[in-house]
């Protein structure tokens, strides 16, 4: 396979990645301001399928109607220039300090219906571009203080919000699809929906939750310790994995969004694993974009967001390489026949098999000789060995 | 109120936290075994409402039925002698090596029959003593490596395990709910349903789901860097709180299950406050047993596991007398009403007002002037200081 | 005691915590500027003793020297209006882009000197101003990448730089001491000096590190899971405590700068126990001024400012109240016994005995039952939930 | 270079790895006792060039003097038969419940006399096998409340018993040094001595600090989320890493001691980087041998157990021979160029320049131009790409 990307790969970034221009809590910024359009004709250059958005990535919070209309037309002129798509759009429900207690569950009541009208603004625009997600991160909603808020209400407000922008482009008839895109914290100290599992369940409380499923960031779940390809693959599972950001974290702390695979690297190995072969047993399969959510770093100049644009889509296909590569070895297959893999895929109980005929079988149970069973061992570590050697393109 | 617990406190304890012996991963017991009936009668007589237990905290892995029976007779003798009940049991899946690779998700099958026969020959048990809960705590459904499962298979395995035991229940007609609980690593290096919203969004993806809910613990969550009492609140708020394990964790390390309280204080507060007293503009109420689930420090004799028992419960009732006197007192009402919580209650979108609607108010989104509202504050900071000032006793 | 701060509590706040406007890594700030003067004004009214800054905080960074004059001389004249004291100074090396990669450990030779010479710059105005001491905070002093940092030399530029600091207050006869501010993380990946320990392990390395110490902040050390209590006490030892920055931080995340108290509110306990109590069989005592280094939340207009500050004082002051209560109760202190904490004070060899004398002693080794010793317990359990009774004010 | 391991690759193993069964907090052995003996000849057979043991890994804690001396002959005669050396022993104090509260800082004083009789004995035994280096873990000291230690008196009887032992070494004149493994908690709540930085700062207070240094543990870094190659960093250019501790751990949870490589592997890529090829600029080298620490999965048998020691050497010499490729390719040369790696070992000071010269230059200050210098960028995104993809053997 050939490792430079081209637009089959499906990558994508969003505007505000390549266009962040260093702020911190403790700095300004260290680079100027991107011009969005010219940003996505190096994306095109780079071999990018694709570009996504914030509202206010590209027309600025105060414009006007003109100036929105004049932006948009420059825009989808750049989009018809460069063949670049546009997969998938978001809301900036954040930044305004409007927003300061959140948008769909802000304490205020009117800020709410600004949020509300805002983000189903956006879903026509989103619409009109012929995006097929459209996110929501709602970074603000949330809390410091377990008292400052009525967590019932909270949710009770969340869900009227989703249920009535999904409901919404049901009415319209678009082709989107919603997806939540949950963290566990920062900006607030404890954002709802704060992992992927959260988000899940919140969204089987819907009235409108077939249309609305995930984006989870790799960053954002290993922000809480947790697995993200575990994740994704409980999302997959039920279905819901809708869109993906990938980028790279390094233990529990601020939200680094480095490049993918900058962060845990055998982690970002099992991702594209997972994303390009699928589980070992078959089953649902990841078909969207690879959407890269990550910010080049501040002591970078536009050599350096250009380098690390390139290094996203640059680990990925590495990453596919090795991982097609780990799938195919034979070594591998025999490894993974000895861990039992294939047997975790064949039910517990037998075809046809009811409790009753379980509960008769002796030999589960009362003739089981757990201690004797006990004595096989799975080759584990064996297996991780070659994983990684397949990794390290050491096989 | 009284500070002196009593059955209606509905207090209640694991026999595997009095009876825990110190062993640790570095070092050997340093107490004795404890009589599991002489510590009821103790537990009696601290106060507690009742106890729980996994199967082979009573009767030993390898017992024969007679053992069993008698184990048993001695049991509920005991329960008669003390007046105390068993709402809850549970089921070890962990401590023999034959779930090394866990009980419902073992790669091996013959793992799973026997772990699914364990718990259901369980379920039995439980049903006889009038328990009403069963806790399902997966400890070694996981993996280290991201390698050695197939996780849509794992997920495929758990939901058969759980259907199967939550359908036996109806089949018998038991008056039994199953409760999960989540944990996101310890003792495998990642564990399947890490947290509260995980398990609830498998929950979602049952077919006898209508039984199965969640027993989240305080530093199970902690343990992931989330905040417990919003966990809890958004499994009441899907109608999912079954059951509950109090006990206190100091941020992200190993499991340390200290005394309710002796972790992170404030939190716990807060915990008792939504247990107490309820959103604070209603809705779902959890009803269930106060469940302590926690070792005394091994550095401690019988002495300090008394102390320790009368320590949660001390804390508990401590924690609620000050939250109850947190929600009368004026100055808190005033700012809770600062503060926009129950404006939080009232829906964004008005009754009967339909999207269409909402589209052409124009005062919600053209003439909203965004800066001059974000003027408004919401006094957070004070509301947590009157919090803090009614946990210390201080007003 | 009076729970009103007056200046002998020796209260001090940041220039940049009541006047941080609310920006951070997702949203514009919420509140207007506030006037540094006016500032200093409203925190004498509320009792502090004094004020810090970072030379950016008063002067911009391109003021032109008539301009710094003229801030200068408001400034004194708001001292002398207010009697608020400078204990500390300090100097901004992260929020203009030419620190990027750091100040003095920058891989740009022109940049290091720049930002030593802004040091030794700002040193005169410490002096000049009768601050006692003068914090150095390497925020910007660290790396994302292993690769882009030669360690040892980033180590010996920072010894460079500190010691020539140091050196240049000895040469002027300066009453200044420095105190070095170690922090894990944010805004660098990994910052250099994470840590107290790492902090006070470089300062003796130094030449000069007889006038270097520290300045830890509550939730710096929290952000790495350690106890801040610890981590004092250890500083303390050290004899190098020279100055402390109290806030609040939950868990493990970004650097929250919550309310002192409205982090870990038993940490906070403990911390002032030290403080105002001491070891507690003696020892080295802090005798500086009580500094709060936090962020009124973003949520809160200048209300919820003065709020906020009110609410370190108060949180300390009730904190205080209850350490002091804790350590005369005649039940805490027979706990104290009965832990054995004053027999740790003892020397483990007897006075005058060699290791020779030692080696003989076979009641020591030979003739000691380890197991009938380890049948003492320490009713650890039973003291903390004294002190948490005492910190609920409810003994 | 060759994968396969040899003796001049000097890595060595502790006895306590190849031989844990697999108990922990949750589950009872998985494999049966190994015999010290045959794990020896095994790990000679697989290319290690030592071992290494707490003296109760190889001598039971109760055996007696005729046990403890037959068992030292069958470990001499190994060591004679298959070539391997003891270049580091430790000494267990926390398994047995004696060490409960500690070993030298227990607040009860017969315990740490015990403790201390219990090393001196080991250092001994350690100067007798030819060790160079005498490991000491503290993983007792400390506390789960802060009220439970005086923590001054702690380090008082920490340094009391060090010093007693470094004391006794040069007494002897054994040609040992001491070195000190921080760790952050588990199995205590907070260990003293939490951080590679901690202990340093310790041996600086020390009066027989020149022979004590440090034995730093990947996983033991990691789990307060610290960049464990920062950590050794700073211990080398302190002169004190007399030993390392190399295994895995991913993110802040419970002490994983994975195999080396199975953790954060672009970490454990800079680790061998800066061991095999130190410093860029040059610097202290570490020059002992490459000890693993770890773990084989508790579901593995000994088939495993072997494979994760083999895993252990391989992936290290992978990573080296990764490390020695990445420093040699002109193309990182001329990254590390331009990222300025080498200006960072140029002094911030000329050569000769004084505080006086300095303050007077003023192109280093009144004329320097911070917004033009903030121009440069450094390439460390680029940088890192270039290594990563060096580990993944792709260049």
């Amino acid at each position: 396979m050939t490792m430079t990307p081209s637009p089959s790969d499906r990558f994508t970034f969003g505007l505000w990645t390549i266009g962040w221009t260093g702020t911190d809590p403790f700095g300004t910024p260290t680079r100027a301001d991107l011009d969005p359009i010219k940003g996505m004709h190096k994306l095109a250059e780079l071999g990018a399928y694709g570009v996504t958005f914030h509202d206010n990535d590209l027309i600025p919070f105060d414009a006007t109607s003109q100036e929105r209309e004049l932006i948009l037309k420059n825009f989808t002129g750049a989009l018809a220039e460069t063949g670049l798509k546009v997969p998938m759009v978001t809301t900036n429900l954040f930044s305004h300090p409007v927003f300061k207690d959140g948008g769909f569950t802000s304490n205020d009541r009117s800020m709410r219906r600004f949020a509300l009208r805002k983000v189903l603004k956006n879903i026509d625009l989103a619409a009109e571009l012929g995006a097929e997600t459209f996110v929501m991160w709602g970074g603000r909603e949330g809390s410091e203080y377990d008292g400052s808020k009525d967590f019932a209400a909270a949710f009770d407000r969340m869900k009227e919000g989703v249920d009535t922008v999904a409901g919404y482009v049901k009415e319209k008839g678009y082709n989107l699809r919603l997806a939540i895109e949950p963290k566990p914290n920062e900006p607030r100290g404890d954002i709802f929906l704060p992992t992927i599992g959260h988000a899940l369940a919140f969204i089987a409380q819907l009235d409108n939750g077939d249309i609305v499923g995930l984006n989870p960031e790799t960053g954002h779940e290993q922000m809480a310790g947790l697995n993200f390809t575990h994740g994704i693959a409980q999302a997959l599972w039920s279905g819901k994995l809708f869109h993906i950001d990938l980028n790279g974290q390094k233990s529990i702390k601020f939200d680094q969004d480095l490049v993918f695979g900058h962060g845990d690297l055998s982690s970002a190995f099992f991702t594209v694993d997972l994303l390009e072969n699928g589980f070992p047993n078959g089953g649902p399969r990841y078909e969207g974009p690879r959407h890269f959510d990550y910010k080049a770093s501040r002591t970078e100049g536009y050599q350096g967001v250009w380098e690390s644009a390139k290094a996203n889509m640059g680990m990925y296909l590495m990453l596919k390489e090795r991982a097609l590569a780990f799938r195919a070895d034979p070594e591998v297959q025999e490894a993974l026949q000895y861990s039992g893999i294939g047997e975790l895929a064949q039910p517990t109980l037998a075809a046809g098999e009811s409790v009753t005929d379980f509960l008769a079988d002796a030999a589960s149970f009362e003739d089981f000789d757990a201690n004797a069973a006990a004595e096989r061992d799975f080759g584990f570590v064996k297996l991780n060995q070659l994983a990684l050697e397949h990794l390290m393109g050491a096989r």
